[in-house]
């Protein structure tokens, strides 16, 4: 939601429709996503999401079918940029984690994000197509981010060879998601670092 | 739903309002479980539910003013009953743990406590204060027969006790409850027992 001053485009001598309609969408998203972190989604209407991007309702549902829709593109506009992007790799896979976890877990606690997050869950169980359409295209991607990461661990001879990859994302990720999404403990960085040590002592080699 | 004879109670000469009440909410929760299982969440309706119990759908709402309040009632009549049960403790801790936690895969493979499942989670991201309710009621008790069990292995030698006692939780139950949630894949045995092997990597004492 950071807004940034841009240079002014070339003046124009009529308006450009595909210009004004991206504008418009972009509004949209915007108007939708402030008004979840005030509101949250039980209380969203399409009517406020159009009355803050300054739009008609005709407009938004000539894109968006339902308010479901609109929360799903803007968790995408919010989320989908970084979705697979590679972890660090330093050598050093335990402080690799600590930077990625440590991000996770900040944007856990961001009450915008909180709320997004809840509702496309919500939205997830309900709807089967929709979890596998978000799966592939963002969960999947970051999940595999870290099975690189650990790959890379495991071809240095730091993480066990015998070991479940998809079992060695699960115990790093799982946890934290979990204590999030019952509410069941506090999601600290002191938290992460101690759930990556724990971990750790399951990855590292026998001797 | 499982179903068991009762010997027949004796006859009354007048019927009993109370019994009758409580023979109509059994109805009720009986009728909104097997068309959850067979619907779904969204497309199940108080209407459907009240010609399925033969009752009224007044009487649906002098006990639960909306459908996901039903669902709730569902939930805890099929999970409550066994919520916060010890686990078994034969000395040893992997063993116990598959006994259990085969059963809690094979509890959200069925078709009806998925949808169940489901819904309730659902409804637990929109709302904190009913996300409370069910932790405290049914979740952590769950989570803290857990910590007893490891609890009982830290005294026996069998697991550091250097570690934090909720991680180690975590660890075992959150993997499960993520990958059938995001369904990222297969729920069986096998996953378990692989899962169970590497978590007690990490919790043996270190020599």
């Amino acid at each position: 939601m950071a807004q940034t001053s841009t240079p002014e485009e070339p003046a124009r001598t009529r308006p450009n429709p595909r210009r004004r309609s991206e504008r418009a969408r972009k509004a949209i998203l915007t108007a939708a996503g402030e008004l979840l972190g005030e509101v949250g989604y039980n209380r969203l209407t399409m009517e406020a999401i159009a009355a803050r991007a300054k739009v008609g309702k005709q407009t938004i549902y000539r894109w968006w079918p339902a308010k479901s829709a609109v929360v799903l593109d803007v968790f995408a506009e919010l989320t989908g940029g970084s979705a697979g992007e590679p972890l660090p790799d330093t050598g050093d896979l335990p402080a690799d984690l600590r930077t990625v976890m440590h991000g996770i877990v900040d944007e856990l606690a961001d009450p915008l994000m909180d709320r997004i997050n809840r509702a496309v869950i919500a939205e997830m169980q309900a709807d089967p197509e929709l979890a596998e359409h978000l799966t592939r295209t963002l969960l999947r991607p970051n999940l595999d981010a870290f099975g690189e990461r650990l790959r890379a661990a495991r071809d240095a001879g730091q993480i066990d060879p015998g070991l479940d990859p998809a079992i060695t994302v699960e115990l790093l990720l799982a946890p934290i998601q979990n204590r999030w999404m019952m509410r069941t403990g506090a999601l600290s960085h002191a938290y992460v670092d101690t759930l990556i040590d724990t971990v750790m002592r399951a990855l590292r080699p026998r001797d």
